[in-house]
């Protein structure tokens, strides 16, 4: 803290930026209509508008401006040493589709109002401090992870360029070409970003669940990130037969499924009971639509399963839990499990310093903060995974995320805000 | 009994018309190719050419030949007293989509196969025999059973003139006037066939469980076919969320499709225990495909329901435990199911002194037979619901059906055809 004014002062600093914050999300929705929501296709040109959009916000303010070979956007405030290890302020702008406005965004829409709250506070840091508009965050599209910052990081997974987008069917390769990124720079696996010149990763995100509804608070500081395992295209195979085949003679792929996910249930409702935080979602589900019927019994199933924890050793002895359920239901059914790549996600450690300082922070400027584990994976963890220091805000959001009905008010933005704007100022200024 | 031949001497007329089945299966396997298996769609090209094939060969037999507003096709061995209440062999010519080439098709072809016997014996029968090429009895198209038999019969059930084929999108109306039937007629209710004008409905059909298989016998004398429920177009709507939302706000419709799964298949296991037969299917299954994705909670799941019995009682207490389950499910889970429209077929009870005379008609020809419930539903069962005396010869069948691995052998086609042959001999000759 080398400077004057004090925690109320920033905090009225940050307030004083409600109409630029307000009039970037509309911009970013209207960028991305697409009734019921928004949709903000990563690589495709919801994404493209919300990122000139952004671009054309941050030029306003007087920012600088670079693009990397993933066509994330990097948007710099200059610091006084300008060779000292760098903040960054990121979030992403892609979207689910018809989606909410606030995933993803919000945390860019922050950086950039912390950035003009310092600035109408005549405050220039000591070091870069830069906003980062992250590429295609949203696995549901590429089925891969992370994939802006993990570019960043030189830390694409392997095989990651070939994979096609479900609903376009192109490649990620072609994708990033179009959007005037450098794939060949990324199958090489250059890193734009070296971990050992950043100092720390900051993201702001809506909350995803409504803890901090429950708990009547705006503001949540994260406790960690969870990591996961994933079947992306799992299958089920049975046998296609008459519906009249009596039960003896079955092996029904969608009945088999539907163990699968009874037991997943009971291993969650038991890790609940234990006060173990955990997830597992099925989130496709369903019998072949080619071949299924109502007087057919199913063949074949299919499925993709999220498993997620915040505790490396929790998520290996889930997935023993999960082969074993497999196993089981093989044996019983007559069925066969073809699990497909599964990929995976490590566990995303919060800096213990930076979660310290936020706390201090929100106390300071009067926000009354929730500690809480952030249940949805956020770029923050691929930065903690190549070793930056990272700490995570949430707000308060109603009805969840990864739907048109998701709800922050600007109120409990711009405290978060404060709260991240505060931090900056202490740790940068 | 009025005439001269013995038991002996039918069976072998009917085994000399082996070339004559094993060419009508073969031209039928050819018109109806669809890489694997076979396609027979009902009121399409597949249907189309099978009864163009199967009434080129009734001509060669020197039949007479009638279709009707349904565009069914009667093909007429004419008695002694054309005025006498006619037998009618019947089955359909129709299949699902990739299915097998004996499905329906085996019973119109023994319907020949047993004129063309008689014929060679030189017998003329007291009153009409009529084998009947059935239209569309498969019900994954239109969701609706019986079509063809049905609409003969004046019987089709409400509204099933607007319904759509499930890959057309053209209604029955359409498809019907496309192949020459007359819909207004249907519209109106009018009906082909009298029942009071009929002695008796016979229906060959491969069996569609490996019930024969495991007792090591050729042929099955039916003991009734099942009633059943229908949900063809049951949704379950729960929320949309985050992959991350915890336990304890979900309102997942997958997994309360995966409890219901559970449910119903405990209910029918208990129901195996106490060797109360029947049977539930989950044909369709899946979460919605428009929506769900790797990392969504899946707030909306589709299903199609069949459950069957052979008791209307126990079909009644079945409606009642399913009621119980969804309400269950419905309380714990806070989601919703709509279950859409509820199609019924009632028990189809086969005459017992036909299913006598079958078992000792099988006794003379010297053909060891097992009897069995016809876990699968027949147009037999329809003519039984309008008052028609019926019975069923079922053949043993590797593999079930409505798959392209269904296997009979000519061996046991010849040997279940000369039970139905001998039926005809001893009640019409």
């Amino acid at each position: 803290m080398n400077n004057t004014p004090d925690a109320a002062a920033l905090r009225a600093a940050v307030v004083a930026q409600r109409e630029l914050a307000a009039s970037l999300f509309d911009q970013l929705r209207h960028d991305g209509f697409d009734d019921p929501g928004v949709t903000r296709d990563p690589y495709g040109p919801g994404e493209q508008r919300a990122h000139a959009s952004i671009a054309a916000a941050a030029e306003r303010l007087g920012l600088g401006l670079t693009r990397d070979a993933s066509a994330n956007l990097y948007m710099t405030r200059s610091g006084q040493d300008r060779a000292a290890p760098a903040v960054i302020i990121g979030s992403h702008l892609d979207s689910v589709p018809h989606g909410g406005n606030f995933d993803g965004a919000a945390g860019v829409v922050a950086g950039l109002v912390a950035l003009a709250a310092l600035q109408r506070l005549g405050l220039q840091p000591a070091n870069d401090i830069t906003v980062m508009a992250i590429r295609a965050e949203e696995s549901i599209w590429f089925q891969v992870s992370y994939i802006g910052s993990r570019g960043a990081l030189g830390a694409l997974p392997e095989g990651a360029m070939d994979v096609t987008r479900v609903d376009s069917g192109r490649t990620l390769t072609e994708h990033i070409a179009a959007c005037g990124g450098d794939p060949e720079a990324l199958r090489a696996g250059k890193r734009f970003l070296d971990p050992s010149r950043l100092r720390a990763y900051l993201e702001l995100h809506i909350e995803q669940a409504p803890s901090l509804v429950e708990a009547g608070r705006a503001v949540g500081i994260c406790t960690g990130i969870p990591g996961n395992f994933r079947y992306p295209h799992a299958v089920i195979e049975g046998s296609h037969d008459h519906v009249g085949l009596p039960r003896r003679f079955r092996r029904d792929a969608a009945i088999a499924g539907a163990e699968f996910a009874m037991g997943l249930d009971r291993i969650w409702e038991e890790h609940e009971t234990r006060g173990v935080p955990m997830a597992a979602t099925l989130g496709r589900f369903h019998t072949d639509t080619e071949t299924h019927g109502l007087t057919i019994v199913p063949g074949r199933f299919h499925f993709s399963l999220d498993v997620r924890a915040y505790d490396e050793a929790v998520l290996a002895a889930l997935e023993r839990q999960v082969d074993a359920l497999i196993a089981g239901i093989e044996q019983r059914r007559g069925v066969h499990f073809e699990r497909g790549a599964t990929a995976r996600a490590a566990v995303g450690l919060v800096d213990p310093a930076i979660k310290a300082a936020l706390l201090d922070g929100a106390a300071e400027v009067g926000t009354p903060v929730l500690e809480l584990g952030s249940p949805a994976s956020h770029d923050a963890a691929a930065f903690a995974a190549a070793g930056v220091p990272m700490g995570m805000i949430f707000i308060r959001n109603e009805n969840g995320s990864h739907n048109p009905r998701e709800a922050m008010t600007l109120d409990d933005f711009l405290a978060g805000t404060a709260v991240l704007t505060h931090w900056l100022w202490q740790s940068c200024v």
